[in-house]
């Protein structure tokens, strides 16, 4: 077990030696990139060198300088940023923390100073997460606005390409050049605090994080959001992730780390009734998200606490997945903010715009 | 070669016997039935019993009664409806002719009255060319609103089940049952029909449809689309083939129909730039799409011409995709309508609406 020991955020076969000047692009190991093996977090996937680019990859190269792939939780399917075959990727902003995952490498290459954007996906919170424990800031951007070609896939009707920086305007250019262009809809006109997803969280996360949203300048809605998706989510996109991933898992056995092999498990023994009523829940969700997202902003934390110390047991998937797995349930982009801290480790605050708003996030936040 | 021979809709290893009361279902076999193999129109692709329905079967299931699995072009990639392997589906409103393809057999069932529901997939218009062949009504909904589980992908940022019937009351229920909720968008106030699309088809297509357009009772907008994205949508689509099917492709090397080896072969030797460039000219396509679709329903002949005869190649695939690449591009949803005959054989009109305007299609085609 390697899980305790804190590695390079970079993997063994996909460092490179940029040249060329431009700021330094960092890749999570789920996205192909020419000539280097795709490892997806699991030694039974890494496999041949790829033929070509993602397209992520291929769009953020014409701006910026390849400077290696980075470490990944298995397939993705994890927060805590420890991966079982590998080890945990130290966080470079709280040291003897974990990073978050699933883009924990490519997030401590960027906390790091190792490179200047870093490449990530965000199925529920993987971009996100690592953005909040490393003090970045992260983007999710709206569901389909990038193609997901030369991607390993977790959950497609969820995961999209995310990005993470140390600086808002390097970001909101590499954003530029990543989405597909697409109609904005109205520009959000009040932030959309949901009283009930705040009141489950700890006061002292909810004061260190007012101040940001009162700077926002927008009148405040504390409508509450009213139900609870999690668990329905969670059976949804595990459904999704035994489509990808179940003829491998069935096949091969392969090994995995407690948490994601209890999530494979579960995967492999949903019944049709199980994901058929949570697809109904998910889509009630969506709805209900749509409607209060129209003319809206919504502010919550980009995770419920700061990061976990690394080799201590973390128990807050759940309540991690609460708050993050609103933006893919509604296919709705997320610019995460690194701006506070709390007990010396950073902390981050959502924006989530409607689907489709992906730039007014950057004006929003230019206040912030 | 049995691709002349005329084949029963359903497929052996499907065939149900429907005993309780209710409006049939005819399954296309790219969709999960508990129980049943997944054939996906190649006997490299039969394997064991699906241990779940799909998702959008599940739903369908709930209103209806499963009548069997129906034959599909070779993974559903090809719009001919003729399968290398199995056969030609023989279309019962034109006796002789093909059905049109991918989602043939479940066009076939319903337009013979072996079932009152189809469920087909449609990725770049195999629902709608079979819906406008068979005299049917065919449905491509909006792109994200059915869960895409248990669906043999082929590209799946295109991808969607779509619904065959022959009267539009049970289309409307069927599609009811089978989609997420969502808001709608405005509803359409205008009839858009682009001047240089129609310009490029036989005028009698044109003179046969017209009718129909004016029935709708809008204002018709001839503004061109003037943009030729159909051999950048393939691109897209090639690439997205070869991330779901490559590796099996690489390692088997299957037996392929002609038009399907050679879009296999192209969809291998792309390049990255080939496909970023693509994808870059589909993105704009999808902008402007999207602007003209605000307020407006666009008209276009649901294919460019009437349904081949078996054996007699036909030359229509690329300028049917530059009719139907158009919806799979915007993500909008489509409702086809067998509102004509040219040459005694059907013809479909297709109604597009802005993406989330599913429901409000069924409204204007009620006019027609």
């Amino acid at each position: 077990m390697a899980i305790d020991r804190a590695i390079d955020p970079f993997v063994p076969w996909g460092v490179a030696a940029p040249e060329a000047e431009g700021p330094r692009l960092a890749v999570k190991d789920v996205f192909d990139v020419e000539g280097l093996p795709t490892g997806a977090g699991h030694p039974g996937r890494l496999g041949e060198p790829a033929e070509r680019d993602a397209e992520a990859v291929a769009r953020l190269r014409a701006m910026s300088v390849f400077a290696g792939k980075t470490h990944t939780d298995e397939l993705a399917w994890s927060l805590g940023g420890i991966n079982q075959h590998y080890g945990a990727v130290e966080n470079p902003a709280a040291p003897g923390h974990v990073c978050g995952g699933s883009s924990s490498g490519s997030a401590a290459a960027v906390a790091g100073g190792l490179a200047d954007i870093g490449l990530g996906t965000d199925t529920a919170g993987s971009v996100r997460v690592p953005a909040s424990y490393c003090g970045l800031y992260g983007f999710r951007p709206t569901h389909s606005r990038v193609p997901q070609t030369g991607m390993v896939p977790l959950a497609p009707s969820y995961d999209v390409p995310g990005l993470l920086t140390r600086d808002l305007p390097l970001l909101e250019w590499a954003v530029d050049a990543l989405l597909d262009p697409a109609p904005e809809p109205k520009t959000p006109e009040r932030v959309w605090v949901p009283a009930d997803l705040w009141s489950e969280l700890s006061p002292r996360v909810g004061a260190a994080l007012a101040p940001a949203i009162r700077r926002l300048g927008l009148p405040i809605d504390r409508t509450s959001f009213g139900l609870d998706v999690t668990d329905a989510f969670a059976v949804t996109q595990a459904a999704e992730v035994w489509e990808c991933h179940g003829d491998w898992v069935r096949a091969e056995r392969p090994e995995f780390g407690p948490g994601v092999a209890a999530r494979f498990e579960r995967a492999e023994r949903l019944t049709s009734e199980e994901v058929s009523l949570a697809a109904k829940n998910v889509a009630e969700a969506r709805l209900r998200l749509l409607e209060l997202l129209d003319g809206a902003v919504m502010a919550l934390p980009s995770a419920p606490g700061v990061a976990p110390v690394i080799g201590r047991p973390s128990r807050m998937r759940a309540a991690t997945l609460r708050l993050t797995c609103l933006a893919p349930i509604a296919g709705a982009p997320v610019l995460s903010l690194p701006v506070t801290l709390l007990d010396s480790c950073p902390l981050g605050l959502s924006l989530m715009a409607a689907p489709g708003g992906d730039m007014s996030l950057f004006a929003l936040a230019s206040g912030v």
